[in-house]
């Protein structure tokens, strides 16, 4: 089983490690599961800051069958939805053939661009539900989603339970568990605004502030 | 502010990266601001997977007086701390001039083999209670523990709490709760067994046993 998780200049570290920390955990309990970093081309790709420098060594040419793709978000997958980009030929040609499609954040704007979207339920972060549902998506705000077998999870943060749903979906809950464990992803967030309903407008408008700067 | 988050070969990603998202917030919030990847040497490290390829251009030696220090954990952190490395001297000789010194996951342990522990509550992943205890710590189970300027986070995902309850002290609750709904950070995880007095005793063994593996 190879889990592929699809990076591309400008992705938001976060959406692909929180899931990573939890699908490595696979191997250990799914004998022959994989988990392959891939990109367009082999070498240095940067995160948004351009402080996180990635190797990577396999192309989406290498892994044009995973059982399963992973696609993280970043303020910069708008326009590669909108304009067009590897990542999208890489997503349309092997969903067909794919276990479990799934991204985290506005990784679900890749998704739509290939066209797998169309007239179903998904999520995306809160700030690009309007462009999500120019894809033909209908978007809901529960923090993981389930359509068939894709599955989206809201912004950045929420890779993490959309992993361990994904995990308890290939291993069992049993397993899913065990990696919950694992990684000690008991949360206790120190204040309660992580989503758009439980922020107060003026903590609203200062994140808002923040991510129109990206 | 310099933000020095300390790499060494064979750390876990999740660690260092959950923390990474939320301090990068922090440059639009406050002027100077500056998040700073390092290492002992620049190039390419490799997580515990060996699947991440980090690449580093900044050494311990560029950044000898952070005003926040923070270094991931990772199944060879133990080791290191044991032994002797290099980001324990880093740690050792920053420690006396920073705002503040903080470590997730197995991370404490090189805060401990710093010396920086000495008499004082901190935690650590579940798994290495006993091993923080062995450099004078006192282990409690709490999510993220503040002594002093030295703060300590639970096992792997609690960076983030970490980060958030930093950026709070740092910039303030307003900035902070600013940050947890840019990267939304609502958990809901899918199960409930990411403590081990949460877990059932067969969760435990089936954690523990891919724990032993690593």
């Amino acid at each position: 089983m190879i889990i592929a998780i699809g990076f591309y200049p400008g992705f938001t570290a976060l959406d692909a490690i929180g899931p990573y920390e939890v699908l490595t955990y696979l191997p250990y309990y799914v004998p022959g599961a994989q988990v392959v970093l891939c990109a367009e081309l082999t070498g240095i790709i940067d995160d948004q800051y351009h402080l996180v420098h990635l190797g990577i060594d396999t192309t989406f040419a290498d892994v044009p069958r995973p059982d399963v793709v992973l696609v993280p978000g970043s303020p910069i997958a708008g326009r590669y939805a909108a304009e067009g980009h590897a990542i999208v030929d890489w997503i349309r040609d092997a969903h067909p053939y794919t276990t479990w499609t799934t991204s985290v954040c506005t990784g679900a704007l890749l998704l739509g661009a290939a066209g797998l979207l169309k007239g179903l339920p998904a999520t995306t972060h809160w700030d690009a539900y309007d462009e999500l549902a120019s894809y033909g998506a209908q978007p809901t705000e529960q923090r993981v989603v389930t359509a068939g077998r894709i599955v989206t999870g809201a912004g950045v943060s929420a890779g993490i339970d959309l992993a361990l749903t994904l995990a308890g979906k290939i291993a069992g809950p049993d397993v899913a568990q065990a990696i919950q464990l694992s990684i000690e992803y008991d949360p206790h967030p120190p204040f309660d605004s992580g989503a758009p309903s439980k922020a107060p407008q003026p903590i609203y408008e200062l994140a808002s502030a923040a991510l129109d700067g990206k």
